[in-house]
């Protein structure tokens, strides 16, 4: 593992717990684990495309602590600038999955978990991201406490001065604070970011942006907070197992909007498509920039809904077969 | 548990066995328990909505017949008027759930139950109906046989004695009954009822009924059995996995067919909708009359067919969301 | 159900998981799901055994409570005093069962709950108690919170105005007080109760007492508190899958120690074994006196240690043959 | 496979159903499916040895009947003989397994199924007996029925005009008929017997033999019916988890008490035991008289108890390794 | 089981581990077990329907090799040819189900198992052929090593001899073999076929045959091998759940392209499709020619598509019941 | 992730396949999956400890390969260093756990594996070892192959000259290699070990040392192969389910024998006991010497025996409680 990873990321990743077989959760005599968070699952899909990444949060020291960064490790995410405490415990989350018309359903149990308590420098941001070339948190990382807002705008400063790209995610949860908190927060740290990952619906949410086309959503959030690129992930979900799945990026520097393919998607588990998109996209992005990085993006999120958890087991090779079209023949 | 329910249903619920992952049963070496019969299911459907209700059986006193109890109670419905005996059987059925174009397909083993071995004045009605305000049977009941026959008139003259407005679902079992003796019983059973719940083709099967619409059936249904209310559920299903869903009922007072919305339906388990939608009809017929009975009637139904097992765990305020539109999305 | 129980019980219950197979927590990818609690086990052994039992607490809206509350209504016990709220959590523990020489491990996630943040006269205890026997509270759920040892208080003052025999069991745990803290709380409780349940260790713990026997340690009790009856557990542990069970109970009016046969019991899941001997007492006690009391809680919580979960399945019958001496063999 | 089987057996095969992990069936959501019944279970342990056979029944045509012919044939037991019918039923059990001192216990669910209702000469005897050397049945088939029985004693008769060897285990069922009915047949039947398997206690229960020692027993019997060989198998049960097992033959002829070795148990699953015990002593008496059947039916039924089913699926290689001392090493 | 079965197969088969519930081979911590191979899929599909059937391959002498057997026997398939060695190992694979995007994926692990080391003359043809009226092999034995390619051109020539008609299936594996290596001994099978079986793309891919329709790409097949019947399945996947399934069959003799119903086809697993289709076909032309064979293969394949697994647990009644276009209702 | 682990470790490590609840690998429908390897397991056992550790393999580029790195990494174990290659397989076995007097049963399917095929200098050894200050191997690896037991000799050498002590467990596998054969090539590893790790009885099997007490054989090797230490575990199984363990290290530069105490286990999974001495006793020896080594070796490796799968899931916490003779309390 490299000391100087590509990626740093920052958030939390929770135990998720799920019924299996479209079993109601309080139907359920049995739940499956999985490890979840928005940044750690953009840290795994970068890190199964090729880039090297690093997961920093606050872990109550335990069995479920210790669960979060045994699943960042299989999957090649350093952890070793996580910071751990007897105290506080580890977020979980409970998600019931539904068939039409009945739509998955969360139950979080966060409230006070250790990241929630973080306070600003008990992370050495300068020991966790020497050599970093992109730092990635969303909006729920701030939204989690008001401790952990100031900390990640600790973080954000620090991944400037550091010299590497700010890239966030809106992510608005309604259910972890309202619309005008987090704009409030979430102007502060847009004002800061390079590149910015967001749907439609939390652009509107949190700044109250609406337009026309998703074109014009990207060129007024590039705009406004003077981005460097604006990516937005667009899915349109007629049923809960069939959804169509793709995403644009604009790019301020050549005024350019690119596109990927729209996929039609057997949904197994939809969650944390959206990180999958920027875990992909930071890897194209990397590696040839933006046209690419949408399409990769894209491409490993469409992945990402076909297997269970919020994790994207996927591969460079797998995202590539689906990007050139590969078919659905069992191929032996 | 109030000693006056508002709904007290009669009948024989199940042990139900069923192979996962769409084994057939010869393949499978698990099976998955679930308990069912049409009038808990409905009994839990109305529990569930917010009326309550109590089930009444004959259950042989072993852990099979404790589960069925059990199963009622977890989801609040009243056992105390069940006739324990210590002779018999419970009844199981297994049912194997299938992909086009293979059907879903049930093996009944339930011959000379408990419940099938009933005979009137084992259960004291005066008791189990004191201040009930709506009595539902099925057409299964008097189809175990003839002293079963027997103990559903019984019930529903008492029903009738007590002030409860009876309700029946045709429900004809062609492994139960022939259509013409399903036709002499069903004929007595209705010419007493107040509220008929149907299909289109359980009207043909057991009354000879046919006509060019539903409204029509539901028309002749009302006229010739002198019913306050016709409710005539509606199923189209293209596939196994996918299904249209819904109902009208109509009201002879008024005259008026009420319609409900059509729900598209990825099918987990259709097992059990149309006792869902009697006992979601109740509910909103009970709370606002005719127009809320169909449209909670068919939005708990419909939620019902995307959960396993016979049983409907949806809430009053799932169904108000679905009836209201609420779309597919993660509420986080 | 009847409106007048024999038994109410007040506490927590909380959604258990649990590894299966000897896994540890942090190995596992499925969780089995148990409800459990010392109250709630307690009114599930007395019910199961023959008396009527309601449970009460403080449970949030949402699948989680209603997954405590389905599990009590399953098993026979009344819930329609539990008081609900769409605030707080329903809290969780964790149980890993190990194998010599590694113990089982509990991790709790219960801080916060809906029952700790229970407040004084937030029960109508004037309903709740209506017509009963017997209150029983354990050392658990006043050191939840300093409301809920208020509540705890209150909830006892008002089962004596009821007329019902105030039942305490000691149950310390080290992860919710101090010491010193269940002392000063446990003694003002003590003092108001008329039976008594502990282990010798938490005497000691609790009440700093020590005594060359058992019998000793029940007449300190009994004396310094003025109780009617103190009960004591015994468990001798050689191995995890292996224990030796036993109780003893002095009753004051008689100045008896009665005794029970001693079971080697191969142990499937021993929690819960104390709050079962609670149940069976009760049962035994109400029935017959304390003689068939310590026999019945002996018996009830010998098989509860042979099936998984908190809550005991057994049956009166089964209690019976294993205190008659009933071998080993299949009965067939 | 040959149509000249060694060994032919007949009776009733269930299909099983048991909860994992030590649960009760009340409490149980899944149920593992296996199948079993005395003489199947003999067939397939003789087959797994070697010999040839073919299991007779009445079966009903559907996937339940299926189940256990596919049982069957699994582990090379021949079935062309069995009679299949579009009536009645397929017996089925449940079995709990318990621990100290809670007992296995299990529920028959058997009454009225095909083999019950069986009525003599519907299975073409000659045929399924050609070249037979051996045949087997056990008091559990006379007792489902009266003609049931009468069917047996036809088998019986056929068998020894076929020249086979008839071989029978008492098998009392208290749940299936009283001691005295059984009396009767199966004095009848052990009358014509030429080698009779049996435990103590259904020697006791059957023919009101009572005798100071084992081998007392033994010479008894074979002079009260003029028996070639009796067989004992002999259980010590301390606790549900630990049994000592072993056996003894007398034959006649020599006048000797053959006697094997006595195995400590870890129970898995004891169901079936006294089958495979048959099973193995009918390879060993064919290979090489009764010294060698004594042995291998204490091997094989000792391996038996070691996995889950009622079938034993060990091989001639492991039974003679396990009789040879082989020690509990891991082989790699 | 008669010892002249009508049809023998000769192949491998595998032990086949699939991850459940959609999960990736990396995230999953239990597989599931079944067994397949092209040879052994045909035969259980003839078997089903009411061929005897034989298969005829080489096993090592182990619990592996004895679930490929048990697995046959099960499904009546006769294994008494099969030969057995202490050398080698039973070969397995791994499949994962995808979704769309994600095609499902196989990893075969079956190099140096004990048919790919199969030698001619190791198997006494004579013995298994006898009174067999089909002999069955498809292009995946010959691939699996060139002495097995050799014992597959001795086994034609030998089913020749023995009057068989010979029945191939191209079934090119590319992981197998390369398209010249395949070309080059599929031709010389070919020549000895009488009955051909193939897919569009097999066909271009080892014989570099294209043509504008199925039709015209059955008649040069016909035509350059001097076939009797050549059958060509066709499957379009516009998603990995939902597949149209049909085929057509071209008999020389009449010049006539028989035709199937195409079936709209919820996909559980897809494995063995076109083996079922080769044992439905088969039983379909022995008992009335082409154009049932050819609606029985498509009724057969089409079921196997909705089931788990290899092999197709249908029954000669539900073939009937999808081919008359019994619809979706659950019969009960 | 330190870039200079504190243990380099070298070997095969193998996917795992074992049926769930004490079924026989013919019976069983599902697999647990699990990964292990004697040199894998090691260096788990002491990164649980304490030490950081880097385990040095040859990985073929497929899911099976992943799973082995993830597995690793998922413990924190580094794997930069592991030979990734498209050729060859991932090895894999298959286990059974018994019940006495069925002892567990190991079959392995690990033939020309990617790591048996590895040749000397295909890895960076002057990479992998830097700043090593342990390398430890088995006698498994050497016995893959010839090429890998030249690689095995290539790492040793590579070892000392960076400074590293190695570190050997004798670990005879008879299904690899013959004693004459093993004896050749472990006489010339021992010779350049610093320590070595065994059993009495492959000391035997290897050496053909016998001595009366395990003293004597610790101080024969020592001496022959002028060795610093010589550990030797010791294991009592009178039944499969309880086991007696423990261990002597004779240290020759004291020429003290250091003992451990005994642990009385109930055996959950023995597979990697002494494995898990091996990483336990070199914590402790690095931490304190070799006196801690011994005690911290017993309990680590006791403790594995009571969790599933090869590795060891314990904390330092949990070896210094069950070695300060912790009890079986539950701790809450």
């Amino acid at each position: 593992m490299s000391t100087c990873p590509d990626l740093v990321t920052f958030g939390e990743a929770l135990v998720r717990l799920s019924p299996p077989e479209f079993r109601r959760l309080e139907q359920t005599k049995t739940l499956n684990v999985h490890v979840g968070g928005s940044e750690l699952n953009a840290a795994v899909a970068a890190t199964r495309l090729g880039l090297s990444s690093s997961f920093v949060t606050r872990l109550t020291q335990n069995p479920l602590g210790r669960i979060v960064e045994n699943s960042a490790r299989e999957l090649g995410v350093d952890t070793s600038h996580v910071v751990w405490t007897n105290e506080d415990r580890v977020g979980t989350y409970y998600i019931e999955f539904g068939a039409s018309p009945r739509a998955n359903s969360v139950i979080y149990d966060r409230a006070d978990s250790a990241i929630a308590r973080i306070t600003p420098s008990e992370i050495d941001w300068v020991a966790a991201l020497e050599g970093a070339k992109l730092f990635y948190t969303s909006g729920i990382t701030p939204a989690l406490s008001s401790s952990a807002a100031d900390a990640t705008l600790e973080a954000i400063q620090q991944a400037h001065a550091a010299g590497a790209l700010v890239c966030i995610d809106l992510n608005y949860r309604a259910r972890l604070w309202t619309q005008s908190e987090a704009r409030e927060v979430m102007t502060e740290i847009a004002e800061q970011a390079d590149i910015l990952f967001t749907t439609e619906e939390d652009t509107f949410r949190v700044f109250g942006i609406k337009a026309p086309s998703y074109e014009d959503v990207a060129h007024q959030l590039a705009e406004r907070f003077d981005l460097r690129i604006v990516a937005i992930t667009l899915r349109e979900n007629p049923s809960v197992w069939r959804n169509q799945w793709t995403a644009i990026a604009y790019e301020t520097a050549t005024d350019i909007v690119h596109r990927a393919p729209t996929f039609d998607i057997e949904v197994v588990d939809r969650v944390g498509s959206g990180d999958s998109f920027v875990g992909g996209f930071l890897y194209g992005y990397m590696t040839e920039g933006v046209a690419k990085g949408v399409r990769y993006g894209v491409g490993m999120s469409a992945l990402k809904q076909t297997m269970p958890g919020d994790l994207c087991w996927a591969t460079l090779e797998e995202v590539e077969r689906v990007l050139d079209g590969g078919g659905l023949r069992i191929v032996r």
